[in-house]
């Protein structure tokens, strides 16, 4: 048994990409095309991890087919994105030409719309109703919730709690839905069912304000830095500042915010407000907290690696640099 | 009980169009607006009307929970067409405006996605592997379908072959799957269901190419007509028309599919050419022919005015006109 925390999520992580590049996604080339450009884009694969960690904790001999159902997750996953890309005409996702850039918007929303129903029909096989429970409450929160994120766009007075309702559903949903089925599939226990669905909410919860916060402060200079400042996005950092801003500084970081050609000077002066009012570190702050909470939820479950890889995550999370 | 097939149907109908009412979409003005242009368009609830009649042939006792469920199938079917619409930057919609017209293609794909998942949800609440099994089969056809349908938009020479696994996909396979939900909520006969399943199969065939028939033969002059036409779409006339065209015939028939902005002569040419060459008699006759193999399937079903309206909506579409 590997003990390393780390060691062990490298492992689970290897198997399934491994697992991923050998399942195939349609009879179909160009299906799998436009499939494995965007599923082999350098994600990190952290809700198939999410399903397969939680699974494990719970019940160590559970079946490799647990591998093939966490790949759900990725399917879901990217479905979104795609659908997302289409919707924002977005021209670059990860550093590389969006797929809509290559295939157009046609194809990129029917290949979403596949990766949708062959996830949905990978859920199927397992034959659970609790299972399709989740999952389809889960997908039916998070379309709900793109639709409300499209109608308030431009909504600068996002409060701090609406902020949590869309992030809850673009990303904390997913991750709990992972969390959950794997439980699912490997035990019986509902309470453990729950904790770990707890547990992917809220890691789910720091995992996005982490990523806003980064969307500013993350040392790396790709195309992607300053990406939800270059949309006009209020975030977690932004409203956590105008919190604390005096007027005429809350004037300004609204007025940088709705500038729609931004120069590196515009976003050079908005960090400098966001850091002047503590936004970044309020909000990793915020993040911790959720940390916390989902921490808090493993406690009762049974020790094991697995779960001392959970822990990990959650702790790896905070100090993330991009 | 109502003996007569038209008045049964005309009965059941009204209690799906009123379920349809009731039931709320979401709690969310915008997704209900959206979501209730397309759904009160002029749709004539073939899918949930298939749901319910096949359910009732096997237990005509069965719950009246069946009446919402029937509806999953008009949500799917609305998903479909939203997409359809953004994809083939369709302009008009059963002579109205396309939604994508009034809300844009963001909010159309968007609640396009939140029906899909709807759907999905709704279906989970019966709790039946088999029920999910075949409805996940299907969209997964489906959606795989509408990938194909892009690749060959101006394939000329679509085989006939080819044809039959366009409409399967886009028609056919939604309207089986209604009819053994119906079953399967029913009766947990496997064979009947089985049988109620290909009735659906052969129906939806027999009405995929009765209204490629009607696109040039309907004698409404509605926006529709001529829709395929216009749109150098290959269907079962076109097909048909020239495999018994002269060589100089043929090549008028594919010159005039192609023509960009083609003219009402255009059209009347096109009508007359495949006249000349009996497609629309031919494309009648393979119409029957599928609508024979789904009656053949009622054959065994045990003896109901409801088996007798699948038997009348059967024949029924040959002489539909609209």
């Amino acid at each position: 048994m590997v003990a390393n925390p780390l060691e062990l999520i490298k492992t689970e992580i290897s198997r399934i990409e491994e697992t991923l590049r050998n399942l195939r996604i349609s009879q179909h080339p160009f299906i799998n095309q436009v499939s494995e450009y965007v599923l082999f884009s350098g994600g990190k694969r952290v809700r198939p991890l999410l399903c397969v960690l939680s699974a494990k904790t719970l019940n160590s001999e559970v079946s490799d087919f647990l591998y093939e159902t966490s790949l759900l997750f990725e399917y879901l996953h990217v479905a979104t994105l795609l659908h997302d890309d289409v919707v924002d005409s977005a021209e670059f996702r990860r550093g590389r030409k969006a797929a809509r850039n290559l295939w157009g918007n046609q194809a990129t929303i029917l290949v979403g719309d596949y990766l949708y129903a062959k996830a949905l029909r990978m859920a199927s096989f397992l034959k659970n109703p609790e299972i399709m429970d989740v999952i389809t409450e889960t997908t039916l929160l998070m379309s709900e919730g793109e639709v409300l994120q499209l109608l308030h766009l431009d909504d600068t007075e996002l409060t701090e709690e609406e902020y949590y309702e869309v992030i809850y559903r673009k990303t904390a949903v997913l991750m709990a839905c992972a969390c959950k089925v794997g439980a699912l599939i490997a035990s019986e226990d509902f309470e453990f069912s729950q904790n770990l669905y707890n547990f992917g909410l809220n890691l789910g919860m720091a995992f996005q304000v982490i990523d806003d916060l980064l969307d500013y402060t993350s040392s790396e200079t790709g195309k992607d830095q300053g990406k939800d400042f270059l949309e006009g996005k209020v975030t977690l950092p932004v409203i956590l500042a105008l919190k604390n801003a005096e007027n005429n500084h809350k004037e300004e970081i609204l007025r940088l915010l709705k500038t729609k050609e931004t120069k590196k000077k515009d976003f050079q002066r908005m960090y400098e407000l966001l850091n002047q009012y503590k936004a970044f570190e309020n909000t990793l702050e915020k993040g911790k907290e959720f940390v916390n909470k989902a921490k808090e939820q493993l406690k009762e479950l049974p020790s094991s690696p697995f779960k001392e890889a959970l822990n990990f995550l959650a702790d790896y999370l905070l100090t993330r640099k991009k």
